[in-house]
């Protein structure tokens, strides 16, 4: 079965943008564990206000990236690009057959509604936070609108020479 | 010159206490380095609303705490129990005095307010966190109204096989 794997760069405050979008925190300048992530997983799931900034931000928004398979979450989004794939209505069914079917593991990759939805849902498999040595005072929040306590499983713990932390949570209950 | 050390328990969405005011996810069952850290402290430093909700569950909230002196922030109180010290007014000045004065360091013990408060006046010189391996979703946050972003240098990590990750960050601005 496919893993879906929610991974992201948060501050110390649990923020995942600044308070004006920024991302300037984020640390680039090592490879972070990210070389090994992107050999696990060949599909992205992204939300629609994610997809359509990533949209206008072009191709040049994600230097580097492994050709993935974009699964874009929407029910108001009628078609979308080439080659991505539009997921609507009964999201619940429709991740488990993606989970079930031939391929490797499954980037949640964004944003706060899909993320909150599927966290929900008990359609995460595992955590990944690079915690940055930050306090950004305001900002995007990782997680909003969980409707109930979700108890995790510390599986590794990586901390780096800069002050950033990986921190990996498989999910008890999930499918 | 003593340091104040902000140390607390969040969840990994951070938060300090559950959407009711719960702390049961907090682990109870080792010592979780608080033995060494009630070595290097003998004050803690309180807000209001935390020392009237301390008051009203009496000694017994905290069983085997060491006597500590307590400075109780607040600009509404008259007078605190014996014992204790009332600190109003001009903040900065008079944490910059108790910072200079001879003791241990000084335990940041909440809340939200007085944390924002100090953070924002940069006097707190350490950061302790221990991250639990929960997801809330809701509760009290840690960190409120910080208006500045603040820049931490990670000094410890510590793994628990519970989960319980325990992190520390020096301040970088701290004076």
């Amino acid at each position: 079965m496919r893993k879906v794997i929610l991974g992201l760069a948060v501050s110390l405050d649990g923020f995942i943008e600044g308070p004006n979008g920024e991302y300037d925190w984020c640390f680039t300048d090592q490879d972070y564990g990210m070389s090994d992530f992107f050999k696990r997983i060949d599909s992205i799931f992204i939300g629609r206000k994610s997809y359509e900034l990533a949209l206008t931000m072009g191709d040049a928004a994600m230097p580097g990236f492994p050709r993935l398979t974009e699964y874009v979450f929407s029910n108001t989004l009628m078609e979308v690009k080439p080659g991505a794939i539009l997921v609507n209505g009964d999201i619940e069914q429709k991740v488990k057959r993606i989970k079930s079917e031939p391929g490797k593991d499954i980037w949640l990759f964004g944003g706060a509604d899909l993320t909150a939805s599927l966290l929900n849902l008990n359609l995460i498999d595992e955590i990944g936070m690079a915690v940055h040595p930050v306090i950004l005072g305001g900002g995007k929040s990782l997680f909003q609108d969980i409707s109930k306590r979700i108890e995790l499983k510390l599986v590794d713990t990586k901390s780096y020479s800069t002050g950033l932390v990986s921190l990996t949570y498989h999910l008890k209950q999930a499918v």
